[in-house]
C-alpha cells in the first residue's frame, strides 16, 4: 500500500476529471499526504478525496488573489518537504504532459529533495473513451500524436510550429490548450499542409457529467464556440472511419451532447 | 461506487503494469464483475484484485493451448454479455492504444451490447514517470509521438512507414512493441531521415520491480539485447536535454538498472 514519506513531493497526476479515473497510487498518496498543492484545473470531487488532516492549497496560475509564479510554487514544495512533510503536487491528467514538470523536478533534484512521479490519465484516452473510438486500429490507424499550442509568453520568440507538415494518414492529432482562437488554429495547421475537410472533434469537461464533443472538420473548427473551459482538439483521418456511427451511438446514449 | 453491470462488457486500461497504477474504476469494475477475460500482458498482481467470486480467463493471444482469434474474444464476451453477465475485458496499458478495441466495439455495436471504456496509463506516461522525464518541457519539447511497429499479418501489404520522415525537433517518439529485430527499426527510421546520434531510451517491465531502462542512440540501438520482454523504444531530441542526469539520479535511487 501506497503511503505519502515525510520530506518527499509526489508528482501525481489527478487524471482527466472524474474522481474515479484516479490511479489507486494517486488516491492513497492523496489520502495519506500532510498537503497537497494542486493546479485550478483539478476538480473539487478530486480534492475530496484527501484524508482528513492533509492541507488542500491551490497554487493555480489563474488564482483569485494574484498570480503566483512557477518559482513560488517550487519553493513552496521545498520548504514543506524540508519541513518533513510529505507533499503532493497534484497536476490534472498526467503530470509529465503540458506541465511543467520538467521545470519542478529539475528545483527538486537542486535541492536535494527526493521525488516521485505517479502517472495519470491524460485527456487524449479519456476522450477516446468517451467517444468509443480506438485511436490506434489496426485496419486504419497506428499513430497518436500529442501536441500543445500553448506556449510561454517569453518563448514565443523560438516558437515552433503546432505541426511542421501535412499528418501521416494514419494518425490522429491531439492538440491540448488550442486557446479561443480555433480560426488560427485552424489556419495554421492548413498552411502546414492539412486539408480543410480533415475530420476534428472538439471536446470540454472530458469524463465529467457535463461532458461535450463536437465533430466538424478543420475548414469549420471556427465554428465551434470554445466558451471558457480547457479544450482539447482531436485531428486526423482516422476519426472519419466509423466516426458517424460512433458519435451517433454516443449521441443515442447522451454520454456527449453533439453540439 | 463503480459496480459492474449485468448484460454490460467494460473496456478497462489494466494501466502499466503496477496493479498501484490501475485507476479507481478499473478496480472496482475488476472486483465487481462476474468475468474477467484478460490479454497474456496484464500481471497476476493485477488480476488478484478481481472479486472472490469473479471468474478470471486469459484470452490473451500467445495462451499455452492453442491461439485464440480475435473472433473467438469477440464471441465470447458476447456470449457472457448474453448470458446477463457483467464482463470486464482488461486490456494492458489504456485500451485505446494499440489493442483490438475497436474491433471489439464494432463486435458489440453489432450484437446490440451496452459497453464502456474505462481508460488507463499507458506505457509511455509510466515511462516518463519512471525516468523523471517530462515529455513536453516549454523548454524545449512539446510534442509526444506514439506509434508501433507491429502490424497485423494480413495488413503487411498496406504497411505503412513506422514514421514518414524525420521527426519533428521538439519530439519524443514512442514505440511501441518494436519487435525484436532492433537494428531493422533503426534502418527504418533512420532511411526516414533520423539521424544515427538521435538519443534513444529502450524500457522494458515499466513500473515494475524488474524495471529496466537502457540509454542509446538510434545508431547503437541495436546493441540491446531484445529479451523476450515487450519493449518500448522512446527516440527524440528532447531526450538528451536532462538526459545524463536523468538517468544518472535514476540509477542512483537504484529505481532503474542501466544496462
Amino acid at each position: 500500500m501506497t503511503q505519502a514519506k515525510p520530506g518527499t513531493v509526489y508528482l501525481v497526476g489527478a487524471g482527466p476529471g472524474d474522481p474515479e479515473l484516479l490511479t489507486r497510487k494517486a488516491a492513497r498518496l492523496l489520502k495519506s499526504a500532510d498537503v497537497v498543492l494542486h493546479d485550478d484545473l483539478v476538480p473539487q470531487a478530486v480534492l475530496d478525496l484527501a484524508g482528513a488532516h492533509t492541507r488542500v492549497v491551490s497554487v493555480g496560475k489563474r488564482c483569485k488573489m494574484r498570480r503566483i509564479t512557477q518559482a513560488e510554487i517550487n519553493d513552496l514544495m521545498i520548504a514543506e518537504a524540508h519541513a518533513g512533510n510529505s507533499v503532493v503536487r497534484l497536476k490534472s491528467g498526467d503530470p509529465m504532459v503540458f506541465g511543467r514538470a520538467g521545470e519542478e523536478m529539475d528545483a527538486l533534484r537542486a535541492a536535494r529533495i527526493a521525488y516521485e512521479v505517479v502517472p495519470g490519465v491524460t485527456a487524449m484516452f479519456a476522450a477516446a473513451a468517451a467517444l468509443g473510438k480506438s485511436l490506434t486500429d489496426r485496419r486504419s490507424s497506428s499513430k497518436i500524436i500529442l501536441t500543445t499550442a500553448h506556449h510561454a509568453t517569453h518563448n514565443d520568440a523560438a516558437r515552433l510550429p503546432l505541426w511542421p507538415g501535412p499528418l501521416p494518414q494514419d494518425a490522429t492529432l491531439g492538440i491540448y490548450m488550442p486557446g479561443r482562437d480555433l480560426h488560427r488554429l485552424a489556419d495554421e495547421l492548413i498552411s502546414a499542409g492539412m486539408p480543410p475537410d480533415l475530420p476534428c472533434i472538439v471536446l470540454r469537461h472530458i469524463s465529467l457529467p457535463e461532458q461535450q464533443a463536437a465533430t466538424l472538420t478543420l475548414g469549420t473548427l471556427a465554428q465551434f464556440d470554445p466558451g471558457t473551459a480547457p479544450l482539447l482538439v482531436l485531428a486526423g483521418r482516422p476519426l472519419r472511419d466509423h466516426g458517424e456511427e460512433v458519435l451517433r451511438t454516443v449521441a443515442a446514449e447522451e454520454a456527449i451532447n453533439v453540439r
